[in-house]
């Protein structure tokens, strides 16, 4: 057993390239489920279904299922529906998101509800959600429904508290870091957890890995809150799309905190929807900047990063391990 | 056993007095399990669920579920859960829907989205719906979940055709009874079969349930499309809501099939959309009655009730029976 996990200090950036490299013979199991349970005799559901997950995802979640998997010698293939359910969860949420959000853009690509409306985007959603439930029952685990249906129910929660909180100036770091455990990080746990449900590992594996994944999660949505501040290359959203639909993420709750009564002002009028530019998005921009709203939050993402790492110590070293180190270091590397 | 079951023929209008009366000792428990699993620290959520959950709906699939339990003498508890989580994906399905249709009226109130706005509708819906695969998993019977988690995906795919079948003129009466089936009769079905799957029943029995609620869902749904042209007190939805959406439901099939060359000219254009006024609906209203299209679907509505009726056969005169009986003839009665 390994005291402390290293971070990579080899000089290049970090990248998804090991994982990848490590779950790639799984990731064609997962794959032919996902193909092949996203069908139905509805035409609609996979033709819209299909322009999301077909379209450049990183299927990030199921890598974590399989790779969790392949770090405790796990030797079968029960993960690939799981890991494929997880998928169609996220995806499912996704569809939603874009719906509440009114998204017109995600991956680099116009959203299905632009394309084919608000209801088909709502009630594909609602197709995946079932059929990802379909999936874990046919595996049969309902330790593992436990976990994914109470990760889905947080999540919903997760979003609903994220949208009553939308356009107030007054949500603070506590509920803004509540809010995104539950909408981002409970998805990525529970998908870090399927693996050694089925490998049948100790509870305290279980809660290393767990862990790992909601340290990794939160840390993965502060660095894309950076990005819609910093970059429109990552997400494959537009920049901005945050400010303009007034949401209270960590970068505006810290140049909010730690500015000047001037910048508050500003903030105020802005997450109220009054200063929605392209100019206003500049100064915001530069407001955090000035406050190191920006960098601290990197460091907020860091600190989750460290803690994400830190989990996987009782793990010997491996490939397995060595990947997942590397996909935490590549998930806040995104926002340099 | 009783080889066939006569309907009641004591001259007064079928109600669903006898089946509540039946289960409202069990439907007291349900209540409680629906009003405590519906909360959440986030406001919203009971907030927008109670609106819907507490007001004024007829809570039918769930008594179907406790009358079908006590059909078969089940003494336990456990479908109490099941009931609420049945209640919570038609919940969740109602708050959806009417997104999806744009509602402002249902259950003679205001909707959910009209008051919250359609993101809150959309995100509350998807935590009802994990809430109900929650309470599955606690209830630990991988059956029920199997049979709820797959008649959620067959509700959704119905959903979808209907969207897809909306404004076509062309969509036939099969692939119509094909979309009522799954958008309607499939939680009907799994409502009745969990009873059995709880009491430990044989498959026989099992399958006597589901057809039960099957039928009985089909004739419902076609008594409600009956009603959404002739009168607007039963749904509590406006009258001509299904017409100005263009929805091609039974009566509008059947009068565009028999309508001469004028009434389906105007039929082509009113499901477009093109003609949506008072007028057109009067005139509408009409021409079904002139080809006896709503006459035509009140006749398909209950032979559908008499399959209903008939699966019971198999099950000795009881309580239970009469009222589950008689619920089927209030369902038809609705149009008269």
């Amino acid at each position: 057993m390994a005291a402390t996990v290293h971070p990579l200090k080899t000089g290049r950036a970090p990248s998804l390239d090991a994982l990848m490299a490590l779950v790639a013979a799984d990731m064609n199991g997962v794959n032919a489920v996902i193909l092949e349970r996203m069908q139905s005799k509805v035409g609609l559901i996979p033709e819209l279904a299909g322009h999301l997950i077909a379209g450049g995802g990183k299927r990030m979640r199921p890598m974590l299922t399989l790779a969790c998997a392949n770090l405790l010698g796990y030797p079968g293939t029960r993960h690939y529906k799981l890991a494929a359910a997880v998928e169609f969860i996220h995806t499912a949420t996704l569809l939603h998101d874009d719906v509440v959000d009114g998204s017109g853009m995600r991956r680099g690509k116009r959203t299905a509800n632009l394309i084919w409306g608000n209801p088909a985007s709502v009630l594909v959603g609602d197709f995946l959600f079932s059929r990802a439930f379909e999936l874990m029952v046919e595996d049969g685990s309902l330790k593992v429904l436990r976990v994914l249906s109470h990760a889905s129910a947080v999540i919903a929660e997760g979003e609903v508290e994220q949208l009553t909180a939308q356009r107030r100036i007054e949500t603070g770091e506590e509920q803004y870091l509540e809010i995104i455990s539950a909408k981002t990080a409970a998805l990525f746990a529970a998908a870090c957890r399927v693996a050694p449900i089925v490998a049948e590992a100790s509870e305290e594996t279980e809660l290393a890995l767990e862990y790992y994944g909601r340290n990794l999660g939160i840390a993965f949505q502060l660095t894309d809150d950076v990005i819609d501040y910093a970059s429109d290359s990552a997400t494959g959203k537009g920049v901005g799309d945050d400010f303009r639909d007034g949401k209270m993420t960590l970068p505006v709750i810290l140049a909010y905190a730690h500015g000047s009564e001037a910048d508050r002002s500003f903030w105020r009028s802005a997450i109220s929807g009054e200063r929605v530019s392209d100019e206003h998005l500049a100064h915001a921009i530069q407001l955090m900047r000035s406050t190191d709203a920006l960098s601290d939050t990197i460091e907020y993402a860091r600190r989750y990063a460290r803690r994400a790492i830190d989990a996987l110590a009782c793990f010997p070293a491996s490939k397995a391990r060595s990947a997942l180190v590397e996909a935490v270091e590549f998930a806040i590397s995104r926002a340099y």
